[in-house]
């Protein structure tokens, strides 16, 4: 079948029950979805070419003292030959020396706002010592050791009383808001269930209570499938908020990311090395971002049942502009089951 | 004072109630809010260089044949020196054909997830027959008259039962979301009310139960004021969510923007241009988008004494990256008191 047999269907909102966001799919402002590419592709070296160790690069080997304190290594925090660190941010969001997190002091000169202090840790993981490898060139078995690298550092912030989110995200290319091209990937740490976070958790509790049921555990793969492995699945979701995003989801349900043991840390590295791989073939190697959404740290027994953690890969190929920005509705041109099947029949770059 | 003189604050978290979003504002990562530039400005042509009339762009004078069916043009529909043209655009989100758009059809094979047909307007608003002039460019009378056709097409389609809400947008520059440099915005009816405009109304609601008052018109301006013209000001917001952005409130509770008569049109066509041009001369000529929000079309009358509509203006100059997505929290690096000191102390550019 022609990829852009699915031309002439009429626009189309739908809600996603997991993110409860309403997107709005228009074919009609649409190119064949096979010939989506990005205009404006993550200049990256290629590892066979550069240098391993550049210049001036902060996150290269034998650079450390350009970089805010170390936080671990792995191996082992005496290892000068490391292979992933991770950090404190020199420019951090939010300052770990503050004190008294939990107040919120309403300024008396402002009504209707409140205040907080800016409580908090931003961390970065360096996820290769060597300036010409990214993410996807590494091995199943080395990203792994990046995904418990995250773990780790979720399971000490998680001993703060303070903290009640841990957001792991990576920004890949400039224009997604990488500021260093090394790649690395950062963990924030908040004194705060951030909003979506809460949408995503209140969204999944309404359909538990209506259905009784886990509504990732329900997603029906079926036309969304992209691959799986023996742990995971990738999909584009039902209402995909952009065009070829992708979401890898454990098959067994799942609260906290954290859960990830080593067994299903080599099984994901694999499939993600495989997504990154099959976008930046597919799509003309797009700056993208990846989130991991996992539950807030704090949450009681009974919640367990509906929150199911999934790791979110969005290529950046369209702009979020002034209707997006005011109204929260997206407009995605490409119907999830035409880039699933894009994505599904590009050959493992490999 | 130089407008350094902040740097060495902590971070701070702040909540908007008339948006209820937390932002963070962190000083550690920020240049001095006066040296905040685009580093990718809009490309604009100079009106007293540039050849009045493209060819190929649809938009311009004599080009009308190029466009999709006009709506209706001012001064009047049989002028051919038009000054202003609403049209449908020509590859629009939502379809204005479909039938039956109140109808959610949940589709049986994907659980968790609910498909609505893409029944809605989508319509440009072309601000002037010639390539070369920006909005900023037009006077305040001209400007007024753009405003009054957003006003106009309002009111047409609040006159189908089955429109809940109307978003009038602009995005200037390719990077911030306009495809045609020819200078547009755009209006977007929707059969619902979208989440993010539910989340203000509901927000300032609740402000609105807790002390009787509008959240709104209660806005002390003090530091965060740019300037003020006889019915409207310009703030900064005190939890601005980008660097630099702008709010234009009427001083009088107003629910509707289409309640704007010509006097008042007059006087914000003024002070809209002149944050425009302010914005530009500061900050670079930024790529930027501006909205207006509305009250919801089918509110009640206990609804309108707290939904107040106000225009927002953000220049683009930081990047919406993994973090912002994941969470819905947004990293401000500059301290709406000092993008509100920088702006009021720019120079009117005319």
């Amino acid at each position: 079948m022609a990829s852009g047999q699915k031309q002439g269907r009429s626009p189309e909102l739908r809600k996603d029950w997991v993110t409860n966001r309403w997107v709005v799919f228009s074919p009609a402002r649409a190119k064949r979805p096979s010939d989506f590419k990005s205009k404006s592709p993550a200049s990256t070296t290629s590892a066979t070419t550069a240098d391993q160790i550049q210049d001036g690069c902060p996150f290269c080997l034998g650079h450390e003292h350009l970089c805010a304190p170390e936080i671990f290594r792995v191996p082992t925090s005496s290892d000068p030959d490391w292979k992933i660190r991770v950090i404190q941010n020199l420019y951090p969001a939010l300052d770990r020396t503050l004190n008294d997190p939990s107040a919120v002091a309403p300024n008396p000169n402002l009504n209707g706002v409140e205040v907080l202090g800016g409580f908090g840790f931003h961390d970065v993981v360096i996820e290769t010592p060597f300036h010409s490898l990214q993410l996807s060139d590494l091995s199943s078995q080395e990203i792994s050791q990046v995904l418990l690298a995250y773990k780790n550092r979720i399971l000490q912030l998680a001993a703060h009383s303070s903290i009640h989110y841990v957001q792991v995200f990576k920004n890949h290319g400039a224009s997604a808001g990488a500021s260093l091209s090394h790649s690395h990937s950062q963990i924030i740490g908040l004194p705060v269930v951030p909003p979506n976070v809460s949408a995503r958790v209140d969204s999944m509790k309404q359909f538990f209570n209506e259905t009784g049921k886990c509504s990732v555990c329900e997603i029906q793969v079926k036309e969304l499938l992209i691959d799986e492995s023996t742990h995971f699945i990738s999909v584009v979701p039902f209402a995909a908020t952009f065009p070829f995003e992708i979401w890898i989801i454990p098959r067994d349900h799942s609260s906290h990311f954290h859960q990830l043991d080593e067994a299903k840390a080599v099984d994901l590295g694999g499939l993600l090395k495989l997504m990154l791989r099959k976008m930046a073939s597919q799509l003309n190697n797009p700056p993208f971002n990846f989130m991991i959404h996992t539950s807030p740290l704090r949450v009681t027994d009974p919640q367990l049942p509906y929150i199911h953690w999934f790791l979110q890969i969005i290529p950046q190929l369209t702009i979020v502009a002034g209707f997006e920005m005011a109204t929260g509705c997206y407009i995605n041109p490409v119907f999830p089951e035409d880039a699933a099947k894009v994505l599904r029949e590009v050959p493992n770059p490999e």
